[in-house]
């Protein structure tokens, strides 16, 4: 019924509707690994994660060092996991958000792997997956590594003030997450497969606070929803969990309504990682967490261990990404969004 | 010959060697576009790009919009060159060098085409070649863009000095090259087609000085040359040009030693698009140019012009990234490296 294959060209085979991809072959995801920090730790979502840093230093000379330390760590834990060695792995399909994604570059740097360098902002860890899952399924390789990171501390630096200055905090800010998620994808049976990818396009509806990253990024995720339910036929009743990155409260909220104006009634499985991973009240995070780490390392663990024990049949994480920097918002510009999507199925 | 096909995994047909990919229908290359600003115009290949800048501004308020509306441009006219319209494309891969990768970004925020962000430094218009040859070729999709910029006064003031200091150059220095380029790449006949592709791995051999990139990235370049000949079973001899990216005069006489001394001579054959963009006297830049988009022009424009009239029959293109950031450097570390390369062959 999904299968409408897209008529134009002569190579098109699992290219579905405008944005959106067959995965004929499943690859499956085969193995996962999350860390993050202390905060993330105390969190909701805690006891999902494989590991709990007690220090969001790592042991490192600096917050940047730390994310790169932190991200190696969790894709070496990873792929030895299942028993497999760096030079078993074909690529490492990740990204981050520090300049120049020195976080995913230098982390790579004592692996024996190729890197594909990926950048979608927190929309990266779908990207990865969604690039990753393609080199799987088309026989590019035997096993791909996707990852993504982010560190609150390094973020905050980056993008903000120094952390030193105390500065008070936006209403609809939301709080980076410090940590790495990585999954390994590769063939076989007996662990949730993809099945579906919907690429993003860059939608800019004219946001320019850059404290209200939900708020540009939620028409991005609605686009990229509707888009996918367009393409494959799939429906909201047909998912038991619609995940998107890191919306936070606000953009949650327009995302659903934005959503069911569509005609999509999301709200009875739409969960935001942002809003999840964090006690939004009692944690101090204001509109909830973010980063691209944050949809890495929920994905990673919750919904992973959900698929894995078969809690859940399908699930669509639409990690979500703010594609700003602080040079465009200084010259004035407004903040365009991404958003890709993946669907995730546990085995039969 | 080169076919042997990896033995491990139980979906591998694509894959060869340890790194490299072989893309059994050839996508090809139907149609480029390149833009360059008003020194790249005036140096040895001005007459092979497709549009020469008269300000290097381009009708914008900032050097940063200025690098995104040339990429907009650029992308625009290598769609329309043949034909298409934005909605035909299904992908845009692409990177450049600004923090966020904002040229990319803001670049495709005007299109209705799916956004690949990807960074590989100046190694980012291979990477989006590879990317994009393996989607048209697994039938991921029709048409893909693949597309790197870079601006000499964004990056000069992002990586380096405000241009009004009027800060002396080091004699290892490169000069950042204005300009993008892009490829359209899709099925079909009468075209120069990509058949080998080889990811590169992250390689840092302890280099520390940022103004000395070519340096940095030759062995990385090395590897990558190293392991696509192993992998495929090329030798030098099967190709008639082998050109990396952007190492200059300095990275290239490293590369081409490093290589003799494996046992591949290549001295006849080889390039170096930074070496051969600028008067390196006369247009007095040092050690030759660099940047995102140096490669990517000089591929978009002279490399493929020989392809298409069968001047040549085969091209390895190699271009090379240093995956260092401001950070980085200013916390003592050295200066990683990454190459990818792919082989284009003139058709038949």
């Amino acid at each position: 019924m999904y299968l409408k294959i897209k008529k134009s060209g002569e190579n098109v085979k699992n290219h579905i509707g405008k944005q959106s991809i067959i995965l004929r072959n499943k690859p499956s995801i085969i193995s996962t690994y999350s860390t993050v920090g202390p905060k993330e730790g105390a969190g909701p979502l805690g006891k999902y994660f494989n590991s709990v840093l007690n220090d969001d230093m790592d042991g490192q000379m600096s917050y940047e060092m730390a994310e790169s330390h932190i991200s190696h760590t969790t894709i070496m834990k990873c792929i030895n996991g299942v028993g497999l060695e760096d030079k078993d792995i074909d690529y490492i399909c990740g990204g981050d958000l520090l300049n120049q994604l020195t976080a995913t570059t230098f982390a790579s740097r004592d692996f024996d792997i190729p890197l594909i360098g990926l950048y979608g902002a927190c929309s990266t860890m779908t990207l990865a997956l969604c690039v990753a899952s393609i080199l799987i399924d088309g026989g590019y390789g035997s096993y791909a590594i996707a990852e993504a990171s982010s560190h609150f501390s390094s973020a905050e630096r980056q993008f903000r003030a120094p952390l030193e200055m105390g500065g008070q905090r936006s209403p609809t800010a939301q709080w980076t997450v410090t940590g790495s998620g990585a999954m390994l994808l590769g063939m076989g049976n007996g662990h949730p497969k993809v099945t579906h990818v919907t690429f993003g396009q860059v939608k800019d509806f004219g946001e320019k606070d850059p404290t209200n990253m939900g708020g540009a990024m939620a028409p991005a995720a609605v686009h990229t929803i509707k888009t996918h339910f367009e393409d494959t036929g799939f429906l909201p009743k047909d998912y038991d969990i619609i995940a998107t990155g890191d919306l936070g409260i606000v953009g949650r909220k327009i995302t659903e309504e934005m959503l069911l104006d569509l005609g999509y009634d999301v709200r009875d499985i739409y969960m935001d990682c942002g809003e999840s991973i964090f006690d939004i009240e009692d944690q101090k995070v204001n509109c909830g967490g973010s980063g691209a780490g944050c949809s890495a390392v929920v994905a990673s663990s919750y919904l992973y261990e959900k698929l894995k024990n078969k809690t859940v049949k399908r699930i669509l994480l639409v990690s979500t990404g703010a594609l700003l920097s602080t040079t465009t918002s200084l010259q004035g510009e407004s903040i365009p969004g991404i958003a890709h999507a993946i669907t995730i199925e546990s085995e039969d």
